[in-house]
């Protein structure tokens, strides 16, 4: 029997270590009479997965007439069948979202226009899109069910289990997508049982809390109940608005969840027993899913979250091809997917785009490809690989759904089949990679509260340096400057995981003001055990929620530094002077017990930087943020790692616009060179330590060139 | 005697039609032991033209100390007579600001710090930088005068009709940028006479409205007299609160008018009678400028506005490289100096840029230099050729102005040196193309209002179809459109200029609900004559200040529509099927008397685009806005064109990521192709009409690779 088994750091492909090569290739559009031959091009370009939602809007027309197999495009179980037959696993997503550029997102239309009070609501309680639903309302979920009571057994039928095709399935898609992009969170007041006695929020609430005095204190509200509390309307302003809109994201996360297990649930009492997997609609939602994943474990799901990774998908994007912006986001994402335990995998890589304009290049495509797997990724799914002709009113625009894919909608190959070819092989002949793991010569803090911190964080002078804004650093400073510096980060959890955080590499975490106890006591322990931690830009004295927590700073000497809001400073660090200040600076007159300065800004003579030996280990504190901008930030972050007693680079590279990484199984390496600019660039690099030598290769990367170099253990 | 003229199509380099090539070379960075050998690097790259700042803060350390020459990095008339000698001429920008990454942004620090009353104010009255004044401060203009009472002289002694080298002087730099990118506009209240009588505010509503009646009907307000009336706070939302807005606006534009011509009026008493110029931070602020140029144009000045055209420069640049949205943007902003009435010239073409990183690489710098010429650039200024280091207290954060610049700070050349040497003997070889215009296919309507609507009229739900959606729609939706289809546009201007539009091209018009009187009777002018005019999406029936107005309406029969709020449509435009709506789509159900319907909302019947004859022309109108995505779009605005009786394209492309363009002065022509993508891209390209001919031609662009092919008429 054919395999699709998967651990915390690969997939094993019919028992083997190997890589999830997935296609979207949808039987509703996709004419029957070419599912063989297209399924048979994909498997030539490497494929060895198909991907296909399962619309509702096409099975169900109107309502409670729930068809499959009654005409081609619904012939669900004969596509299964097909991908049996040719040895292809099938991730089947039968929604109850499917997007898609469907109609109503694949939601049936009767259900959107007959049933109005199933939709979502804003923190006004006003209707913002005619097909985003509120997901846990009764109404909606009965629809739901009778969907899934029809179709999640025929999906039953053809699980690895039973012999079949089909090794995930997925519930939903994108979740929360339909709330975040056309209004806000969801707010409906049945769903959320507002003021209703055993309704959601004020049991939510009630159990953060216990007594309402907590609340009271905690909102700085004189609420007589729970059943009182509402979320606030507007952007938060004081410490207690910004813990109410805490309260309600984190609740509104939890009913996100509540919602996949019962979605869960049900497919399997219906008898689905295949692993199940969800995506993530952009690396920025990626945290939104902690509640979710953590909800699915705990029921003993073995559960994928993946994220979807576009670089281009119409004129309004910033970019039309990968960039060094788009690697950053990539490698965050596949780090964090890593770090949940699960083989990081992008379930939409870009197969092509809605949009016939901008291009979508064979060049750009396979270089967003490689440097995906560079950056960590063990598995993923072409949207789309080929498409065709919409089956009446299910398309949103355009009668066919060509989405400029490899294999277009007549049939016909594009340029782009070559890329898709190309990458294929690649992953074939270095199958080992799949159990590779980065080389790293650091560890970068990775503060998951800090990612989801926008809606009650994001700027507050009043406290200080703010969740969002401390985000930003991390990616745009901290990340941005080590790679630029040649620097191998790997990241690791701060405020999450029990294990302890290994001390055999220095540890750079960017620090707003606010840092839950559990994070502080890790990062205590941490250098207590020997670690050597650099943080910037200050030091916690709030836990996540923003009340008081000050484990860390106690452990430091209690450090004070204000913001200079002088109108200019010249900040020397260590040797490297004048370094950009294009953020925020921290300063203090006063060096904490054991404390010895390392930064000064010359101006004013105050302290910018100190280090003290601590426990068994040591804590460099830089007063900077910025955004990697000059010279001077990468010299700083090579020379504060080296202080903090990083050994050599895992790679050396002389051109900071040729990012690399070293993916390693411990005998086998190779190094990925990846230039992510439209002029060509010459780079001379070298791989000597960590137990791999590559001698100099000086070469001259194209556009958009990943190239690899495999190396062996000496 | 040398030479620096210009005419309202070009300039004239010693009498003879060519480019002015200028570097940006500052006397103060680069040691004066090193001025001669970049001078002459400069000139072997092309150049024949040099520009730099006079930094008040550098000449005037403390209040009343006016130094020149006493130190070499003071040597101003050192550095103008060595450029006499080599045979450069020189624009020289004595400020008041320079910006050029100087603390204060080139004021004198202690004018920021010891005059604090003329730092400029937000609409509560408070400062919002510590280095952005309130221009027609009493006191801060008090204090130029002594500074230009200095400088200025110096100036005088060497401009070309002295037999020196200034060719042009600049008043102050990037007027605005302080107030805009910073806060808002000024809204100083000593400055703008709020409530004083004679003030200038009251001045400027007493000339607009005569009467307080006047005023309190079109605000909605109850004022009993001019010295009530004060500048909204908040957005608007009201008409009345929109056209007070729009008040302040051309009334804080009309004040940067009033400033600039007082500086001019001082250069000319202090004995500079060079031609004068400015520089627009960015294409969209060249709207800005209008009453400024009129006012100089007015009082007799030569003037040349120009604009900045960078691509990137740092991290948070949308793009790294050139892209078609970059080179939209030059597109328009050369044809809006153009329509000005002089050589479109951009006084800083990126040399460089103020991070390290991203790169400026060679090829993405020869690329940008190459597609502003094929869009009609006639003069340049790298900003910077070569830097140098900062005397001490002048640069805001770094030691070492180098700017990656093509010349080092140290003096080295990069190899971007030769992308400005291959551009330099381009325009040396190709002199002729200065007096070459651009080969057009249609007439592109410039509504120059809706550029600078955004404060005033950025959406209104109660009034329709807003000018800054129309201000999009015309950026990313027709002028996409036509260039993805190989259209050549050529701008024309609707609602300013008297000369009758011509008629042998068809005119498209994105319009909104606002037009001026003026623009409406030369759009019923252009018909009558017997010019075929297309408008989208709707038809004006207000003015430009939201009075009640329709002349264009009225002479169209009165056409009604109403925005389709239906929750999908299906719209086919005369042959073209199912066109992608993802822009706002106006339909009726009634024809104007006359008029013949094109296009049609399948769903719902109803009409969504007709044609009428009038007068001795056509008029077509689509109620359709969208943002360039399908091959739908270019396809349809081929149709458009082709029914409004456009000839032949001046040029023939099969790939609609190859942009072109065709320049000719009757007698020689050039084709330019531009591939402003990271990947290599094929196309077949010909021209066969407008009297020249190239046969078809197969050609592989690299990324950032614009080609050029000359035709000579037959």
């Amino acid at each position: 029997m054919k395999t699709l088994d998967w651990n915390a750091s690969h997939y094993l492909i019919n028992g083997k270590p190997g890589f999830m090569v997935s296609g979207e290739i949808h039987y509703f559009r996709v004419p029957k009479t070419e599912w063989e031959r297209r399924l048979k091009l994909f498997q030539d370009a490497g494929g060895n997965t198909v991907a296909t939602y399962v619309p509702w809007i096409l099975h169900e027309r109107s309502e409670g007439d729930v068809r499959f197999g009654d005409e081609s495009y619904r012939d669900l179980e004969g596509f299964l069948t097909l991908c049996k037959k040719l040895g292809l696993f099938v991730v089947v997503r039968p929604g109850p979202y499917q997007y898609s550029e469907m109609l109503f997102d694949g939601l049936p239309g009767w259900l959107c226009q007959d049933y109005p009070e199933i939709l979502a609501r804003d923190v006004k309680g006003d209707v913002f899109r005619k097909s985003s639903v509120s997901y846990l309302h009764p109404l909606f979920l009965e629809k739901v069910r009778i969907w899934y009571r029809r179709v999640c057994p025929l999906i039953a039928k053809h699980t690895l289990s039973r012999g079949g095709a089909v090794a995930f399935v997925q519930f939903d898609n994108e979740l929360m997508g339909v709330h975040d992009w056309f209004g806000s969170w969801d707010y409906h007041p049945v769903t959320m049982g507002f003021g209703q006695e055993g309704g959601r929020f004020p049991r939510f609430l009630e159990q953060r809390y216990s007594g309402i005095e907590t609340l009271n204190d905690s909102w700085g509200a004189e609420l007589s109940g729970f059943l009182e509390a509402r979320p606030l309307v507007g952007k938060p302003t004081t410490t207690g608005e910004r813990r109410r809109t805490k309260d309600y994201q984190d609740f509104y996360f939890g009913t996100v969840a509540e919602y996949a297990e019962i979605l869960v649930e049900w497919m399997r009492e219906d008898g689905i027993d295949s692993d199940i997997v969800h995506n993530s609609a952009n690396p920025y939602m990626n945290s939104y899913f902690l509640e979710l994943t953590d909800r699915l474990q705990a029921k003993g799901i073995r559960f994928i979250l993946g994220s979807d990774h576009y670089y281009n998908l119409g004129q309004d994007w910033d970019q039309n091809n990968p960039t060094p912006k788009y690697a950053a986001k990539c490698f965050y994402s596949n780090e964090m997917l890593r770090l949940m335990g699960m083989p990081a995998t992008i379930f939409e890589l870009p197969g092509g785009s809605p949009s016939d304009w901008p291009p979508v290049a064979p060049e750009d495509l396979l270089c967003s490809y490689m440097l995906n797997i560079a950056l960590g990724m063990k598995g993923s799914n072409y949207y789309i690989f080929t498409g065709g002709p919409n089956p009446e009113n299910i398309g949103c625009f355009d009668d066919i759904y060509d989405f400029q894919a490899s294999v277009a909608a007549n049939g016909a190959l594009r340029p782009t089949y070559q890329s898709l070819k190309t990458f294929g092989t690649f992953l074939q002949e270095n199958a080992w990679l799949a159990e590779a793991d980065q080389v790293a010569d650091f560890q970068l803090g990775l503060v998951w509260e800090y990612s989801r911190s926008k809606a009650y964080f994001d700027q507050c002078s009043d406290l200080g340096f703010s969740g969002e804004e401390t985000w930003t650093f991390f990616q745009k400073g901290v990340m941005m400057s080590a790679l630029c510096a040649s620097h191998s980060p790997s990241l690791v959890q701060v405020d999450r995981e029990t294990n302890p955080i290994p001390t055999n590499k220095p540890l750079f975490v960017a620090l707003s003001v606010a840092l839950s106890e559990h994070g502080q006591r890790r990062l205590v322990d941490f250098v207590e055990r020997g670690g050597r931690l650099i943080i910037a830009p200050v030091v916690p004295s709030f836990d996540e929620n923003l009340e008081p927590c000050t484990i860390l700073a106690d452990f430091l000497g209690s450090p004070t530094f204000a913001k200079n809001r002088a109108g200019f400073a010249r900040l020397n660090v260590g040797p490297v002077k004048n370094v950009l200040i294009n953020g925020d600076l921290f300063l203090t007159e006063v060096l904490p017990e054991g404390a010895v300065a390392f930064a000064e800004d010359e101006h004013s003579g105050q302290i910018g930087g100190w280090r003290m030996k601590r426990g068994q280990g040591e804590v460099l504190w830089l007063g900077l943020s910025w955004k990697h901008a000059m010279l001077t930030h990468s010299t700083m972050i090579t020379w504060l790692l080296h202080e903090a007693g990083a050994s050599n680079k895992a790679v050396d590279c002389d051109n900071p616009c040729v990012w690399t990484t070293l993916r390693s199984t411990g005998e086998r390496a190779m190094l990925f060179a990846m230039n992510l600019f439209s002029s060509p660039m010459n780079v001379t690099i070298s791989v000597g330590s960590h137990g791999f030598v590559l001698p100099a290769q000086s070469v001259r990367l194209a556009p958009m060139e990943v190239r690899t170099f495999e190396i062996s253990a000496p």
